[in-house]
């Protein structure tokens, strides 16, 4: 069997408002992040089956003869999508030599990809292919790369499995999927993410499939319709920091202090719908901005508050507001990841003279966007010429 | 008539927790701040009634014969203290060429002198007299300066006037009065305050003449026993700052974004109950001191979400965060002052490299303590000889 080549791009996601308050039944805002994920898959006539991870130094190979063994005990699983196979995955598991204690990245984006690909392909005949990966987001930041790669994976292959129909048509430059393909490559994300996170809210893997933005609430996730585009800068601290023991922090400070932190928690929620509201009216202007910028600030102090913050955070709010630029920490914070909203006048110097500043502080730092689209299929014209370049090499 | 020579201090204020909130009806906490001023009453033989205030520049005298004019017009208040009478501040400012365009510092501070000197001997002969203040508060910084001097006018002058009894006996090095004496006092220096500011809560005076710490809510003043003292440093800014567009500022934001300052409001409240819980908590241990610690940053983070905040005060946090210490700003904010808690074991060689590390930042900075005793008489020999060769030389 010859598959179709194709190439498919997810974003990462960010946390716009209601990170850790979302712990305690808050509101959260998620947002599509425009670093992505960039996927190819090439038909292979070599009966191999091949995954080239740059960015985690992961390569691997696979003779279709070896795979084929797990045919059997694959269920034709096309009207239960939404389950893991767990059996299935401790048989890969053991063929990997995979155990809980020893879960590098490499191994675990390996098993979701065979995982996934045995699956969408086990009703017919294993195709050999290579798949190859490049992601223009930092692993381990909390920006959903997983959920990046994970929605990749299950588009592209459902694609060539046919499952859903390519999107792209031959004028296009990029499409996107109708909902109901959407839906299916979402609850493939999802086992995706699954796997390598094991017990993941479906948020990012939502982002990197809807794009845009998503309020999610008590574990319902609603992706919102007509968000725009706001420019940001994203800025990586790199202080590691672990986001179980901020989760810990935030819960024991509202146990200590519950008259003075669930007002906070209640305040934090409020700013998610404020912003909500703001960002759903039509046309956005200036003083809206000001209005996100206000909520930004805000909630950059209530993080605070909660235990999250950090010096590096500080630093990342006071250089960028010397240039009159609002941040917030995103996601668990403790150091990791901000986003500084950019107004859509903002000028190219200043936003270029605040990314040297933040680098100058040994930051990385992204010019981008947030509320872009979800997953989409390329056509290779599409796709900048250094990434292309990288996806070609393997 | 000769009256007796008197020397009274009178501490000034600060607010511990709930500055602005309190504006909304949440509950604020003064307290005593260990910065005082000192006030000498000499009798004179040579029918003058004097008044010198160098740290404001202020020297003034009248013949005893000009003031008595005014004897007739002043009823015998002794039943009705509360009540201004407005006639004879009316007068007194005519007499003074002092209207409501030309109302300088010495300007209003004499006014309260005299009319407080007039009300307290209107039943007798008035006595000649000098008196001499001398304070360790800055003006105009939101630390209770007038109030100190209008406490420290009315216990010298009722004590003069024998309206209340010399509280200091022989073998005293200070002394403090009974509770009907302070109410008799306070309620004067009260008088004092409305013709100083026009419309003071009477926070101010209250702190001045009970000390130790004052919860504030909704008009209504109550002391709270067994305060401890605390070390602090006393941070002025210098970034001058007015209250009136502050509160104007904070009371524009919570219309703006209801849902989300009131339970910042609701918060503050908490943290000054909280604060108040420890604070009365004998012994105060080192993890109450955690606690208080923690207060103060969540507080300083609520008032920068108010938008009271200011970069002289990030950096003040930051500079005393640097050594351990915690700190918020205190009162209107906005620049003005702030407060760093010290722990009873933090080393004096922390505390003064943190000062100059204060002073380098151009901030003018003290080791004092709150919570302190409110307005006493003091024997000479128990004030620092610095203040009395001050208080001497007039």
């Amino acid at each position: 069997m010859q598959v179709k080549d194709c190439l498919v791009s997810a974003p990462g996601k960010t946390i716009l408002h209601g990170e850790h308050a979302v712990v305690h039944g808050k509101v959260a805002l998620a947002v599509s992040l425009n670093l992505r994920t960039y996927l190819k898959l090439k038909a292979s006539s070599n009966d191999k089956v091949c995954i080239n991870l740059p960015n985690i130094d992961t390569f691997c190979c696979w003779d279709l003869s070896e795979l084929q063994q797990f045919v059997p005990f694959i269920n034709d699983k096309k009207d239960e999508t939404q389950r893991l196979d767990a059996e299935l995955v401790r048989r890969l598991r053991d063929f990997m030599g995979v155990t809980n204690g020893n879960l590098d990245n490499g191994s675990t984006a390996s098993l979701a990809f065979l995982y996934i690909y045995l699956s969408v392909f086990a009703s017919g005949e294993l195709p050999g292919l290579t798949i190859t990966v490049w992601s223009e987001l930092p692993t381990g930041a909390g920006l959903g790369s997983s959920a990046a790669y994970s929605v990749c994976l299950a588009a592209a292959l459902l694609c060539a499995a046919g499952t859903i129909p390519a999107s792209l048509k031959e004028w296009d430059q990029t499409a996107r999927w109708c909902q109901e393909d959407l839906e299916c490559i979402n609850s493939w994300a999802f086992q995706g993410e699954t796997i390598i996170h094991g017990n993941p809210s479906g948020v990012d893997n939502a982002v990197g499939t809807w794009g845009g933005m998503l309020r999610f609430l008590a574990g319902k996730i609603i992706p919102l319709s007509r968000v725009p585009l706001l420019r940001i800068l994203l800025t990586n601290t790199k202080v590691p920091r672990s986001t179980k023991a901020l989760v810990a922090r935030v819960k024991d400070k509202i146990n200590k202090f519950p008259s003075i932190m669930n007002p906070v928690l209640e305040s934090v929620d409020a700013i998610s719908y404020t912003c909500e509201k703001v960002l759903t009216c039509e046309p956005i202007t200036g003083e809206h901005y000001s209005v996100l910028e206000e909520l930004i600030d805000i909630n950059q102090h209530h993080l605070n508050v909660m235990g999250v913050g950090h010096p590096a955070l500080d630093t990342l709010c006071r250089v960028t507001l010397a240039k009159g630029l609002h941040s917030k920490l995103t996601g668990a914070g403790g150091g990791g990841c901000g986003i500084t909203l950019l107004r859509p006048e903002t000028d190219s110097s200043v936003v270029q003279s605040t990314v040297q500043d933040l680098k100058d502080c040994g930051f990385d730092c992204w010019e981008t966007s947030i509320g872009g689209p979800g997953v989409q299929q390329h056509s290779p014209s599409s796709v900048k010429e250094e990434i292309l370049d990288i996806l070609d090499r393997y």
